[in-house]
């Protein structure tokens, strides 16, 4: 796959797809007659097949190119909360497989960990050792742009650890790291709800708030890998003592454990706890919601008013997001965007499991081999 | 200049120009003897000259390439504030004459403006009428992709206006127009502060607040344009009522007008006399300051947050922008961005008058000179 032309229609039928020859040759702007040989070495590749017949407008059936599911297999670990969580993939990013692992923040024990799982997941969904191309590694931290090295996790207590080879020794198998947030809008972007969007963002909502930007359909990690930290945008101004040493960050007031925190006094344990106060009327309770919804919404507001994205999507792990919370947000979004903007800004929320991380490095291990030909 | 690798050439000396072949070879990627091959060319164009030697460290003279500042000659206008601001600029973006013209919101007569200045600017710096090549126009507004239209200013009071077609048909010469943020973040670019960066922002800041990004050497214009609107974030909520139909936004406590609005109490004409009774110790006027330098210094901090920039040019024009002002508006940015963040931005201060706008345009239409094989 050196070849940049096939590379091109790689990514198109990646991004796009299904798609027939004709769409093919008006996004790639490759002429029909090349798309018809680059698109039948690909088919004999295994990297591409094609797909039912989808009736046309004049009726007559078209001949669809979509990625080749088997083609290649992929392995996401995710280790940004506990438990550990692992999921197999394949290369249209169908979850074919899921385990749990214990947390540690050893790299010699995760590379264990993982190790010991490729056996499972390969054997329990029936796929040879020899087609698992890659395994994502998902972590809260900054990750170095060729995705091999951890050079800052206050979470893992890990500053410049080159953690893909300790993965990569221990499984035999190319490893590539990503910051959870740019994994889930990989993914998003590859498999999920941002296929459509080329400029957008992604917020995800639980025990911590990450976001991710792709610009023109490019993840977008900021010049130090930065971009995206809004868990520490001050939203309220000379507030609470956050623990990154600034005060009022929206980490002090937004977040499932934020919210747990202030509602220490109210004898409640998960945040659909305080959900179910605040339905009855518990004014402490719907306070906190109104607080913490108000400040997420507000920060995402900045995302739109500095990088004006077409989509944002906000991802609720494990329930971090009741129905008033999700009401509060979206007000707070509306009241603190220009209406110009507002207006041409798709706003979707969404809930997920913690899989999501995994999934999103899986799709990250998927998108280094869909584009090795850059590397090589 | 439709062959792309010409183009390469020629853009690696716009960006970081004066450059020998050999570094030339190492930015593109292109052989040596391509380079030699595409030099010659240029220089036969026009496009390129040979440079003073420069000393290498072996002691021998090397030649250096540069644009050819005699190559094409631009127009620059800003109808961004009163009044009109045009420039002449050479291909190295050197100023060669300014003029200023009433200010009007009439399309027709703006286009009257710029070609009534034409023979003047030209006349003045001894330049033969054929070797102007291009005009930009900037302006407070969205303004499409295409640089076209602009497609709504609040100040200008336009919708979706053909402004470039009705300037190039008064003028006969190519017309881009862009952003006021935008020009200046390209002029600043190609020929200014931001020459050396990849991945900046720019904050302009006179009677309002503007704001670009450049997103890995391209100018990120968002979604619909609309990026960098950091004016109207929120920064106080449910704080003064903007003229945006929100409560608390940065223009409504920091721009040279919302701080002059704050003093009317005082006798006060300019910020600069602001600034004089804060030194004197004036409780009011040092608020005043300290409340607009906070609010700046936060809405940049967001930009920071969620975009992680290697470098942010704040631009204080027409002397908006005192010591104590910049003093507070520095202390905020550092107290609101995590550590590890603030210590990888290069934050820098500079003055400039309003002919920044109109140097900005001309850098937009040199721009589009330069890359003028795309179109074709």
């Amino acid at each position: 796959m050196a070849n940049p032309s096939k590379r091109s229609l790689l990514e198109a039928v990646a991004d796009h797809g299904p798609l027939s020859r004709s769409e093919l040759a008006l996004r790639t702007g490759l002429s029909k007659a090349a798309i018809t040989g680059l698109s039948r070495e690909l088919i004999q590749d295994g990297a591409l097949q094609e797909s039912e017949t989808a009736p046309s407008r004049q009726g007559r059936p078209s001949i669809l190119l979509r990625l080749n599911p088997a083609h290649g297999y992929f392995i996401g670990a995710s280790i940004v909360e506990e438990p550990v969580t692992l999921v197999l993939t394949d290369f249209q990013g169908a979850v074919l497989g899921q385990r749990t692992a214990p947390w540690s923040n050893d790299p010699q024990a995760i590379a264990g960990t993982i190790r010991d799982s490729i056996p499972h997941l390969l054997g329990e969904a029936g796929i040879p050792a020899d087609r698992l191309r890659g395994i994502g590694v998902a972590l809260s931290g900054l990750v170095n742009h060729d995705q091999d090295r951890c050079l800052h996790s206050a979470n893992l207590g890990w500053i410049d650890l080159p953690v893909a080879a300790v993965v990569e020794q221990a499984t035999g198998v190319p490893t590539f790291l990503e910051n959870d947030a740019n994994a889930v809008a990989t993914g998003e972007r590859l498999y999920g709800l941002a296929r459509d969007y080329r400029t957008f963002a992604t917020v995800t909502f639980g025990d911590s708030i990450g976001c991710a930007h792709y610009v023109d359909g490019v993840l977008y990690r900021g010049h130090g890998g930065g971009a995206g930290e809004i868990a520490h945008c001050t939203i309220e101004p000379g507030g609470l003592p956050c623990r990154c040493g600034k005060r009022g960050c929206l980490d002090t007031v937004a977040p499932r454990q934020a919210i747990l925190a202030q509602a220490r006094g109210l004898g409640v344990s998960t945040v659909a706890e305080v959900e179910a106060l605040a339905a009855q009327g518990h004014a402490d309770a719907i306070a906190i919601l109104h607080r913490a919804g108000a400040a997420l919404g507000l920060a995402i507001a900045h995302v739109i008013q500095v990088n004006d994205p077409e989509f944002v999507l906000i991802v609720d792990v494990e329930g971090a997001m009741g129905p008033l919370f999700r009401t509060v947000t979206q007000q707070a979004i509306e009241a603190n965007v220009l209406p110009r903007l507002a207006a041409s800004t798709t706003i979707r929320f969404h809930h997920a499991t913690r899989a999501l991380w995994a999934r999103g490095a899986a799709s990250i291990a998927a998108h280094r081999f869909l584009t090795r030909a850059e590397e090589g």
